[in-house]
């Protein structure tokens, strides 16, 4: 299935405009429009959200206790939503961050039936939260969730519940004080119901949890180990392009087979014209001069095939590019091979390349190793070239409120 | 990595015959055997089983509602056996059957780092139990989990755990007053680490069920719709061969699109050359008269390219072709294409087509459509030709006790 082509099935879009009253009844909504005297199960609505407050909430750690322990340490709250294909989407609620109970039958735990997001919440320069283009995160939420037969929702709904959490855990765990820094924002759904048997699931849960995360753009520069021959990551007509936990598992024994012999991550190619496509989970760009016209280009992988994920970092990486940098820069999507890389290095043309992804941000590749060759590439006092900076900066300015723009998203705060 | 190509990590294989005393302490084993200082983590030890009795053992349920609820009923009591990274596997402990405590954070929920097996426990009609060929996939669950970064076992060790749990439960819920009965076990393993970052789980779960299965292989035939040209269910390089959930959410629109158009599974070709691999979940097998050299043929997709599920009841069905239909059959493993099957039922050459595996047994098709055109093939009185019929009596008469095999090892019950 193309990345765009989903509609919201009926039985779990019941949010539209047309949407008739709601009670909340013990904590789930229960459908209150008929259509042929059946229930329409009820659609994700952010208006229903339940709040609990932590009766423990625990104390903000240091930055020296934040990554002590390989636990990812969570903020207080979390949201949590259920559903089920006849009642549709309960009330959400905003409740104390904890375990969940599950069926060692549930369906995720042997099917895989699971779809993430990931997008960095910003305490701004100017003392504000912001997201950075949560719809974008949001949709592309909903296209995952389609591609592994999870239920539909409004996109829209969801930024509701990502913002109610932000403002909600923010500022104790965001403080004002601590311009710069980051939370990562994690929203799941899982397939959880109790059915041995390969099927679509009937029931589901979405979760959001904030937490911290390692900051990753350090300088130095990633070294990238290519795949090896035997090993493709995803294919034409797969999921690639889907952030589906199944692309992530069965990565890890090639990625750690990079890291035992020194390297950072696998830039994984495609084909036995060995496509360049992604650099482990983020998406992988070149700065080269055009062997044929001369121009500079910043070239990265297409996204028509669906091998690639639809990076958020990387679609505004090329957006501001093509905005700003005018006739100085040629954009380009297109299948490259290593080869041409190799060979623009080798013939001087090779200028940057760069990792880019929310967890990678924009971090410049200083080796790429490739069948016995390492490929060194300049990426200056370590923080990479000329356009990694300039995009770093660009896209800096508009997270932490150095630049107001539609895309920087202000969470509201009780003062 | 081939699917034969698995050595136990020393980290994880602390059962091997220089193993040292080991002690219980709160249930879990901690290793006893130091190397250069370091203890060792203990590898899986049946023997170390720790076993709890559920103080509220459920009634068996009849026929009818044994399939009543889309949850899949398990038996009174499950098996579970942490691991970690440093300590290795606890004390496995076969315990009341219920649910999981996860965090939100677990590996497993957003990376998909999981694997399974599935196999039946049959009620033989000479009144004992029996599970066919376990060591098999045990050996296969192991590949599989290093295929997907799960820590290793010693498969006997795990042996051992499946018939400790069929028969502590499978008196009850396989009385022997229904010969001809069946439940299924389902081993499990998931990475538990409580980390969002994508990385190798330094924490797993190994659980094993024992549930109802619906019988799957009714007369009638399978409709199968052959995969859209768009989307790949498995590919060179991939997993396809490995037991990973990763192969099964992503197939689920697909099946569900089949159904809709009146199918019930699809056989999913591959390549451009249009192979043909699995039937849903299932390997799939034709008989056809060669064109070339007129011989009746048993030809099934190979394992070296590793699509495939390296299936158990497709490997013993074509050992037992090979050893009991000698030269009035020759069995091919080997790349055959969807126009191949096409051409050989219009030349009146395909005798017989059959989906193989544990769930689906020995099950005839009768349509496979392809492309806007049904193929029609003979499934006889319902239950298939001749070849179809000889395996299934054969397979029958080794898992319930009518031949007295090496393939079915029975499972001590107490008197």
């Amino acid at each position: 299935m193309a990345p765009g082509a989903i509609s919201l099935p009926p039985s779990a879009n019941g949010t539209d405009g047309t949407n008739g009253t709601k009670e909340i009844i013990n904590g789930t909504n229960l459908p209150t429009k008929t259509q042929n005297g059946l229930p329409i199960p009820a659609g994700l609505d952010a208006s229903k959200l339940i709040i609990t407050k932590s009766p423990s909430p625990r104390a903000v750690p240091d930055a020296a206790s934040a990554f002590a322990t390989e636990d990812t340490i969570c903020t207080d709250h979390m949201i949590t939503c259920a559903w089920d294909r006849t009642r549709g989407w309960s009330a959400p609620e905003l409740k104390p961050f904890g375990p969940f109970s599950l069926m060692p039958t549930a369906s995720v735990l042997h099917y895989a039936t699971e779809c993430f997001e990931g997008l960095k919440v910003y305490r701004g320069f100017d003392g504000r939260l912001r997201l950075f283009r949560p719809d974008c995160n949001t949709r592309r939420f909903l296209r995952s969730a389609a591609r592994v037969s999870l239920p539909a929702f409004d996109p829209d709904e969801l930024e509701k519940l990502l913002v109610a959490l932000v403002a909600f855990d923010g500022p104790k765990w965001l403080p004002r004080d601590e311009p710069g820094a980051f939370l990562y924002l994690r929203p799941a759904l899982i397939g959880t119901q109790s059915t041995l048997g390969v099927c679509t699931p009937t029931k589901a849960l979405l979760f959001v949890t904030l937490s911290y995360m390692k900051k990753m753009d350090s300088p130095g520069g990633l070294k990238l180990c290519t795949s090896p021959e035997d090993t493709v990551r995803a294919w034409a007509g797969g999921f690639g392009h889907a952030k589906l936990g199944a692309n992530y598992g069965p990565s890890l024994v090639a990625a750690q087979a990079a890291r035992d012999k020194g390297y950072d991550q696998i830039l994984w190619l495609y084909g036995p014209e060995g496509y360049c496509t992604e650099a482990g989970a983020s998406n992988f760009m070149v700065v080269w001069t055009d062997k044929e016209s001369g121009k500079t280009q910043i070239v990265t992988a297409p996204l028509d095939d669906s091998i690639i994920l639809d990076g958020i970092t990387r679609r505004s990486l090329l957006q501001l590019a093509r905005d700003r940098l005018g006739d100085e820069v040629e954009v380009v999507e297109k299948k490259y091979t290593m080869n041409e890389v190799i060979e623009a290095q080798r013939e001087g043309r090779l200028r940057e390349t760069f990792a880019v992804g929310t967890a990678y941000f924009v971090t410049p590749v200083s080796v790429v190793h490739h069948r016995g060759i390492d490929i060194h590439i300049d990426i200056g006092d370590g923080y990479g070239g000329k356009y990694a900076l300039l995009f770093t900066q660009w896209l800096k300015d508009i997270m932490y409120g150095g630049e107001d723009h539609p895309w920087g998203l202000v969470v509201p705060e009780e003062a």
